[in-house]
């Protein structure tokens, strides 16, 4: 793990009708966030989340077609191939309480989302692919 | 979005048989957090949580009658005709682990709850009528 | 509740295949980190999820066998015994999207696990037994 030093926090929220990831990945671009945190809570109109398969190693996408709750999204923000990239998770719950969750993906569309995202001032965090899991994690022996 | 400023950070426990959200509520109105955000891990006796149904533009509320882990709450605090609001939502599991969610209600009763509650400066983000949705949301283009 | 500040901020992974409990316990002792806060979001080979038995005051602990995302993981530093404490609950979803929750248990292998890890400056935070819940909470009276 490396320090990390807080630079600045916003609230907000994102547009009705928007696609999440890219709505927050747009502010990221715009902002020149390279470095952060983000958290939010609202409902989206659908979802599509994705389930890394270990074995397989690679994503399986799900497409929830319907109203569903966001009971939290927590993601993070660093940088890959030299641009700002979000990982976000998120958890969700239907009209009957039930819960849902997984790995962000575009096409999850926003009813109403309040965030609060916090930049931070430190070293470059970089996503490389990790050839123990296939997945792009950052490349901390730098 | 809106820059906003860390002021105070805190940490704490709430009290057996609280309502959690009324708890959370009336710690803002007492210390006159107007801004802010709060999550919080614990256990409940039960809860009602809230899923908004998009058609209706009503909230539905559901009882749920069990002991349940909090698996995690997040909540951000503004303000509703002047004062303190509380909007948190929820994620909650049963004894077989299985997990629930929604918009947190009064009449979530603590059994145990330990939380981090940090409040802002910042500009007065007003919760107002959104025509588009039928929820209080931020008026932000103020 | 108790006035604290930020001390330092850290972000970071933990290891392929480690214990998740017991690797953030492990950098809070080397660290010397007796007062916080860890969000974190991953997937895991398998997991360890306890849920407390509020009538037999005694937590039950379930295997989950699977892989599983970790949608997310929220927990508190503290001191118990003049020793660190991580006390967390975390939200697991599985390859239909479905969600399961609990108190973090041992057991849980983590097989990639990004956190932000937030340290506190501020009064002593010390879990002893809660007569009324069979819990070790923090003492706030003191």
């Amino acid at each position: 793990m490396k320090k990390v030093r807080s630079r600045q926090l916003f609230m907000g929220k994102l547009d009705h009708g928007a696609d999440l990831l890219e709505e927050i990945s747009h502010v990221c671009r715009i902002e020149d966030i390279g470095l952060g945190r983000i958290e939010a809570l609202g409902a989206v109109r659908k979802a599509c989340i994705g389930y890394y398969d270990q074995k397989a190693r690679e994503y399986r996408f799900m497409d929830l077609n319907r109203h569903l709750e966001i009971t939290h999204l927590i993601g993070n923000i660093s940088l890959k191939d030299g641009a700002p990239i979000v990982h976000a998770h998120i958890t969700l719950a239907d009209e009957k309480g039930n819960a849902y969750g997984g790995h962000l993906a575009p096409g999850t569309i926003v009813f109403a989302c309040e965030f609060i995202l916090e930049t931070f001032d430190g070293p470059v965090f970089t996503r490389g692919l990790d050839h123990q899991t296939g997945l792009p994690l950052w490349t901390m022996s730098e």
